[in-house]
């Protein structure tokens, strides 16, 4: 069964599970203190641009998070986030566990927060005794609907957040999508300059697993080390995050892996779109969302595998189908036609 | 350099890694709902003789144990572990961060709990409004210190838990050390008779990465994967622990890991006495900790990797050196010739 | 100045404070062991028509609040409440303090929430490993915004409740303004029929300080003292409690106090519609929201205390006035000359 | 029965009590901002000699001191207590459900920490990230014991604090005993030279209830109100603590609720030592222990209430007698009449 259902269904690119193999006998120090994380995280700065950030690299994506602002928040802080954002919609209260509340921002179909949502969050809290006092903006891009934002979005975001002693941590669990989408205009060589964290997905884009922490912001990135211990987030072969990260980051292959999965997202739109349907939302990463009825989704998911999110009316539901970079043209070319005859 | 500073050095089995390779680009559902997952939990349940237990793949043992215990407490309830035991001594107080306190019990040099300490500590707190409530008991088996719990006393401190109302947790970051002692006296199908939960460690014992937690009672096991999620535990590709542990447990590997280690560790300890060296505790299993001189430890670290635990007197230390299934009888002897010539 | 700041400006009942001056010198133990908080939690189970319900006596309201709602969810569990209730909105985060999602139910301008919001928000969440699982239903009665909760929608939540294994906690921090109310059908003998959990309040209610929270679910009282010590919430001198809820209880002096403050909104309701102004909403209960111009509000602050909620539109805000036990006729009469004077 | 059992046992001093009395039924904003806690802050910044300290009165012990160490560490950090010390063991755990360990310095009897084992102890823990990081020191003062602390030992202990950046926070929940004890050499007006934090008892030391909790160092007292909130520390009618601190610090009120305590303590001590029995320490405040057979504790108990602390040997137990402000000479006469007939 062909499948659309996500972008952590196949294991890692072959070249990187090659060295992994390669050098499976080596004898290194444990929890990431070894050579191959050395080089791992040199290789992250060079392409990040950015000599003195604070690199870690952690096992999966909650877990990212809830390392993350865990550590960045005191007990009467708390995060901003989109009401679609993974942290609130899709981690089981990860973050409230640690003892901080996620502030939802109500969104209007994009997953995206706007400045002038965020200015009236943040007014609505400051200084009251009687609230928790906003400290950690999150957002995602790609966001969990597909969307990016845009360079400038993103400078205003920020700029307001230093101007008034907020955290940005973007969650970039498939930053790969969004660096090779055709709308994309931020660099991964740019991001240093438009906020404080971000995390930069691995499992998603091309691992076996693995997740990046870069922290900027050398407040943020204080005593880390004790809070990803703690957290449960520091593997014991921390080598294999070091090797992994080191040959994903090498010679385009992180851009290749989104350009591939954008491209067939691309092509999966335009024929769905040809085919007659209705998009949810307007993506233009690796995640499209259609409106298909029921009986139809009733007739694909014989074929395929994709993911229902939510109903929209009496007879119409939303579906999610997930491109990457094992995705193939002829297996949406053969999608296209079963869903024509449907 | 040779290395004798711990059992995480290294890879997985080779025969692990190749099917790892050879599936790598199979599309499975994430989360551990895959078949390759489905596999492995019924090995484990196979070689557990255990139909109805409850298996998670986890990746780490900091991890395995903050999820384990977290979610058997109530809120003003604690853990009773041994002062050397790992969620005591090494994990960052990760237990702590879930709310709970971690009772220790003052350990005489064994790092192992004795049924009267357990008593007493148990009186002392039980039904006192102003103290917690003791609800899990914490053991590692080997233990911190490389000692092994016989049979006899598994059941003794498991049957006291029982008629009390304690769950008992046993920590085997390195069971298949203990599997394999000459010492041992319990058998991997034994243990659903002596605890209620049981961590049988891959990380330590061949595997890339990844912990196997068993839960044999109902009650403890109960919604346990909201846990497994809001605590990060959740790995998106979990086919890749379901595929090591499916291959670790087959044809007697787990044993056979654990029997190198524990051979060559014997092997270790004997030549060190030979040489005119004392013990500082008398482990069985791969751990074993000598006492040797400042003096000493300064030459050997020129050529070898090994850990110093901590000072014994103006002079001495204690030291500890790991083998594991990729130790040599060659690595040992170099060392003994070496330790002879200091 | 006169005060329709809140209901909690002056001391207690003199009859009650009375009771505290005579039987200052006497010694009795303390945590709320003695004989007069014996005294007082009889005479609640009797006004509650319950004998076999739990009882005790706390200081504040978030404290009651945070103690019963952390002592009644596991760890991946969550409370659901209005967005405009007081722990959503008002308590500084102490809910995710103690580790716990609170779901907000947006609530249409009379901080309700109704069964089919309940049912709608459950079905959302109900056995998805990816979100925390509701466990606990909050609901306040009187509402923050003064609003009552019918004998029929309180029957309607709770059959639900049960139905589906959920908690039912009621926040009565105004409860005698619910039970004096000319629109309240539930006497104080039935809650035990239509929630698990009851908080009755004293501190706005006539006392110098304190709370009552009642469990009626045995399930949900057990070991309830270990959290109430382990929070904070274990006052030393605790007959301090006892007497004033068994001399708040006796006489019908609980619904006396009610019955003023009621009386004395109803009077200021009635006098400020009939001087022309809006209400922001329709209340029942000693608080009354109405909706003043800027310019208004600027004039009343010089000569009266009262509390702006929100800004409307550009020329208008909600302001809140509380009445109490000790609001006077006088006061009301004096305020509305001032206003149709504005 | 005449009651030795604590220092809890009994209401205010009257002349405090006839002023909740008096000002009863004035009406004040709530939550501390009024003129009431404004003048016991004050008063307190007077007697304290500091201008610059931050006061907030809070209502119980296991509160005080949950949110005073909860809001000074970071995730990762803990606090380092004598065993004996309240948090340690009598606070049910309520430091580690605010997610921080607590580090049990054992101590040898009389209760106090000392500066080699502070030193000790934080080497074994600082830099290592598998530890916690300690942050805060908390004595208590006197100690759970009734033995104190020389302005000496006080200054080095804080002089090491500065030195490698703890804060030192002092649990003096029986201060008054302290500083009228002939033993005593550090004024209440001192304390700002030896510690960060200071918590003044007031429930222990002829309050109705209430702490009074000075923060000396400006970091630690950053954004406390929030913390408070949180934690449910704040009392809607907040005068109530403001009047009693302001009366109580009045006067040398505060000294000689402390020398009658004393005075009756030593009394008895020195008339049961007289009888022929043992000091199980040697105390100079209003808490004394000895050590009395079964048989006569049996005996006594049916004519006085005092507390049972532990078994010594077969025979023999551990009992504390308390006495406070309230104490009478005729009643410690009577008892050491009825103790030696026994």
């Amino acid at each position: 069964m062909i499948s659309f259902k996500n972008d952590y269904s196949e294991g890692a690119l072959p070249e990187i599970l090659e060295v992994i193999v390669k050098t499976n006998l080596e004898k290194t120090v444990g929890y990431g203190l070894d050579e191959y994380t050395e080089a791992g995280v040199k290789q992250m700065k060079k392409v990040l641009n950015s000599e003195d950030c604070y690199v870690r690299f952690l096992t999966g994506g909650t877990q990212t998070n809830l390392i993350m602002i865990s550590h960045g928040l005191l007990p009467y802080e708390a995060v901003i986030s989109a009401d679609t954002g993974h942290i609130a919609a899709n981690e089981t209260g990860a973050i409230e566990a640690t003892g901080h509340k996620v502030i939802e921002i109500e969104t209007t179909g994009d997953g995206k927060i706007n400045l002038e949502q965020l200015k009236e969050c943040y007014q609505l809290y400051k200084g009251k005794t009687h609230l928790v006092q906003p400290r950690i903006v999150y957002i995602s891009n790609p966001t969990e609907l597909g969307t990016l934002y845009s360079k400038n979005e993103l400078k205003e975001i920020y700029s307001y957040c230093k101007e008034i002693g907020l955290y940005l941590y973007i969650d970039g669990a498939r930053l790969a999508y969004a660096l090779a989408s055709e709308k994309n205009d931020i660099e991964l060589s740019e991001y240093k300059n438009y906020c404080d964290s971000l995390f930069i997905g691995g499992t998603k884009c091309g691992l076996l697993f693995g997740e990046a922490l870069v922290i900027f912001n050398k407040n943020l990135a204080k005593n880390f080390d004790y809070t990803v211990k703690q957290k449960g987030g520091m593997l014991a072969k921390g080598r294999l995050l070091g090797i992994q990260f080191f040959e994903l980051m090498k010679e385009n292959r992180y851009l290749n892996v989104g350009k591939v999965g954008d491209e067939m997202a691309k092509l999966l739109k335009e024929r769905v779109i040809e085919a007659g349907y209705k998009l949810y939302v307007d993506s233009y990463t690796n995640q499209q969302f259609f409106i298909f009825s029921d009986e139809l989704i009733e007739k694909l998911e014989k074929k395929y595998k994709f993911e229902i999110i939510k109903k929209i009316d009496e007879k119409n539901r939303v579906v999610r189908f997930v491109t990457s970079w094992t995705t193939k043209e002829e297996e949406i070319e053969k999608f296209i036609r079963d869903l024509k005859k449907s």
